[in-house]
Parts: structure tokens; sequence; C-alpha cells
């Protein structure tokens, strides 16, 4: 009669996906976006399956090139199962946005005037337990004098509102941009447009996890924004991950040098 | 390296407190406020001695009548070890009193400007697992087939922002006054003064723990809240308990009834 229990039926499993737990690498990979999964007790939310597919539901493509980089820096994944319509784990309960009740131009019935029972309930099966865990394997990383660089995946839809986008790979950072500088330095002359706090930043409120987790202790972090079309198939997102790759990896050395 | 061994020493413990686990009674009772201890890493929160061992950090007496009255019936008991100026658990995260900047004319100087990170951590470790808790155990109750009768317990100050109450006993409803209603009419004659909603009601924000334990599953509830002077030597402990369990068994038959 768990919390756990309560929520999810047996099949669906439990809230957070862990990946390459035993990793050696300093990096920990984070995807808070990485799966359409609504709970069965939610029903499709009284949306339609093209919005349930979409970027409004998860980001594309980014659950696939976080396991990719997983492998290539044997890199811990912590990745959340279910879809940030019915909570966004990169929002704190107190935003708007935790819960939404319009993504893009899309309104969301299921979550109109939410009962306090049910925004607890979803806080404490999905959001909690996410952020537990990461914290978890922050801390037992401290305990062992080992690192933790704490990069965020994400995607981004390349039209919005109706407007095409021309960035198409997004270097997010909150307060403390030594990783994000780096990486940015060395995209110079890159054959991809990548760009800094683009198409979101800190303002928008996208950094909660780098928040949570880094800037109290100071670790190294950043968050990866990549347009969901260049991600689109395995052949790009190989692409796209192994071009993220180099470029972290070179930015991480000048970092510790 | 739990949540909680990072958030309390060993020898605070955790967050929840649960007395009479095995009762076989229909009430169950929870008290948010029930304690003054602010956990080790907190320190004093900038406050003096003197705030911190008043109102503003503990219903006082709640907890001992809420023991009292778990005796009478039989009832299980569910309190927070810590205080509420940590994080008062009769409040979403979402309510700026979750986490309070003030408390009647007292400034919390340890809770301003909180963190995401901070607000997560006394979330995760003070707030969520005491309502999962509750949840749990009035979930087991429904899979046995048995009654849970939600009761919290409260105590208010008699001057509050320089002005005497003369109410002495406040019994509490939101939306489902049927057990509040059965009560207010057995005290009718009597010689305390019991006011509904007073000085409190649901437009105070008050009855959260109401809202998500008793009303989604339309479980009889009722908050009590008890002027606190009435209530501050086991005497009087006594004499109000004893008050507060006629009063409430006569109003359970006669809706049982």
């Amino acid at each position: 009669m768990t919390v756990r229990s309560r929520f999810f039926t047996e099949a669906e499993g439990q809230a957070v996906g862990v990946e390459n737990a035993a990793a050696k690498g300093d990096v920990l990979l984070v995807c808070e976006h990485a799966s359409a999964t609504i709970p069965q007790k939610y029903g499709t939310l009284g949306l339609s399956p093209e919005v349930l597919s979409s970027h409004a539901a998860w980001d594309p493509g980014a659950l696939a090139v976080a396991r990719l980089l997983s492998e290539k820096f044997d890199a811990t994944l912590v990745y959340q199962r279910f879809s940030r319509l019915v909570y966004d784990c990169n929002r704190p309960p107190e935003s708007p946005s935790a819960m939404p009740v319009k993504s893009e131009i899309y309104d969301i019935p299921g979550n109109f005037e939410l009962s306090e029972a049910e925004r607890f309930a979803r806080t404490s099966a999905l959001y909690v337990p996410f952020h537990d865990r990461v914290s978890e394997i922050i801390a037992k990383r401290q305990a062992d004098g080992r690192k933790a660089v704490v990069v965020t995946i994400h995607s981004f839809t390349p039209v919005y509102h109706g407007r095409f986008r021309e960035v198409e790979i997004g270097i997010l950072h909150d307060s403390d941009s030594r990783l994000a500088d780096a990486m940015l330095a060395g995209a110079e002359g890159s054959s991809l447009r990548v760009n800094r706090n683009d198409p979101y930043g800190p303002e928008d409120g996208v950094t909660h996890t780098l928040r949570l987790h880094a800037l109290p202790d100071g670790l190294l972090n950043v968050m990866i924004e990549i347009r969901n079309d260049l991600i689109a198939n395995e052949g790009d997102q190989a692409a796209i991950a192994g071009f993220l790759h180099e470029l972290m990896e070179k930015a991480l050395s000048s970092i510790d040098g």
C-alpha cells in the first residue's frame, strides 16, 4: 500500500529510470522529459493522439541521445518514465508549469482545476522520487570523493507558435556558466548553429534541475537543448551524440587543466 | 545516503511520528503542528528562544490532547516531529505559508529567499513523507473495509495581533460539514464557547489536510482548534480531551444512526 502502488499499475512500475548506475565517469545525465507515457489512471488527459505524441508530451529524441552519451561518457543516466504533461520534473511544485493547463497552443483538460489531493499525488509519485534519486547519486559520489558533472538533455520543436527556430543546439546555464562557456567556445566555427541560452534561458524557469542539484555545491553543469528535427532517427541521434560528446570532453578537459 | 540521512542527524530520526498504529477504532488523528523542534541543520532560523518556543513554532498542547484522544478512541495518531517554521505540513508546497517568512508579528530570517534546492529538501524530507504516511494508513483501512474518520488537532493563541479571542474551541470544516455540524449541535448549551470555523476557516487555507485525505473519498472529517490557554497543563488537557471525546462520540453515533 505504498505511494507507488496507489499511483501506478503493477505493469507501469515506478517513475524513475536509472541506467548505467555503476558508471565510473564524472558525468551524471538527467533527462526529465524522456517519455510521452501517461499513467493509466489519467487516460488521455482529454488530449488527441497527435498532441499525446507531440513535443507537448515529451522531448522527442532526448532519451535516445542521452543513452548514447551515457555509453560514451560511462555516465549514469536518470530519466523520468512518464510524461511532463502529468508532472514536469524540471519545475518545482509551486510553478504553474509543473502540472500545466496549457502547452504551447494546446489546452490540457485533464489538468484543469486540480485538487490539492491530485497535486499532492503527482508531486509525491513523480517529482519527489525523481529528484531524490538524483540527490542520492550525487551525495553518494561526494561521500566517495568522486566528481559529479550535471548534464541535462532536452529537445525542442523546430516550429513554435508558428515560427521556425534557427538555433540547432542550445547550451543553457544558470548563474554558473563555466561548462557552458567552455562548450560555446569549443563550438565556434562548427557547422551547427550553437547558441547560448536559446531557445530558452534561466528566465524561463528551465534551469530547475541545475538549481536543485548543481548550484548549491558548485558542481559543473549544463543544460543541452537539441532541435528535435536533428535527432529524429538513429543515424542523426548518433551524429549529434558524437558532436556533443566531443564538445563536452574538450570543454571538461579545458576546465580541469 | 537516503533523503532522511542527508536531512536529519541520526539522533533526530525522521519526520513522521506514528502512535497506536494497530488501533482498532475508526478515528484517525493527525497533528501537523505537534512539535517546536528545529532540525539541527537550521540552527535557530535567526529567531529568539521566546519565538522558538511560542505558538509561532508549534501548537502548544495539541499533541498532548491528541495523545489522550488516541487512547480514548483507540485511534492511530500521525504527527509531525518538527516545527512548522521549517515546513508547515498543513500547507501545500505552492502556498507561501508552507515555509513562512513571517508568522504573526515575527519575521523568520532563516526562511528568507529560500533556494529551489532548499524548498525541495524541506518538501521532500518533511511534507511528502508525512502525508504519504496518512494516505497509506487510509488506503490500508479502505482495503480492509474499515472506516477512517479524519480528525486534525490544533491549538491557537489566545492573543493574536494584540486582540484577545473569545472563542475557546473551533470546529472547522471544508465543503463536507457533516461531522462538524453534528459536533456543533452537540456543543450547544455547553460551558465552553464552541464556534464554527473560528478563529480560522477554509478561506485561510487551513483545511489542506482535510482536502488531501478526507474530501476525495468522502470520509467524515473535522479540524479541531483549541485555545491554548485551556490546555496548558495535564489536568486541563485531560478535561478538554474528555469534553472533545464525548462530543465527537455523540456526533459520530448520531451520523451512524
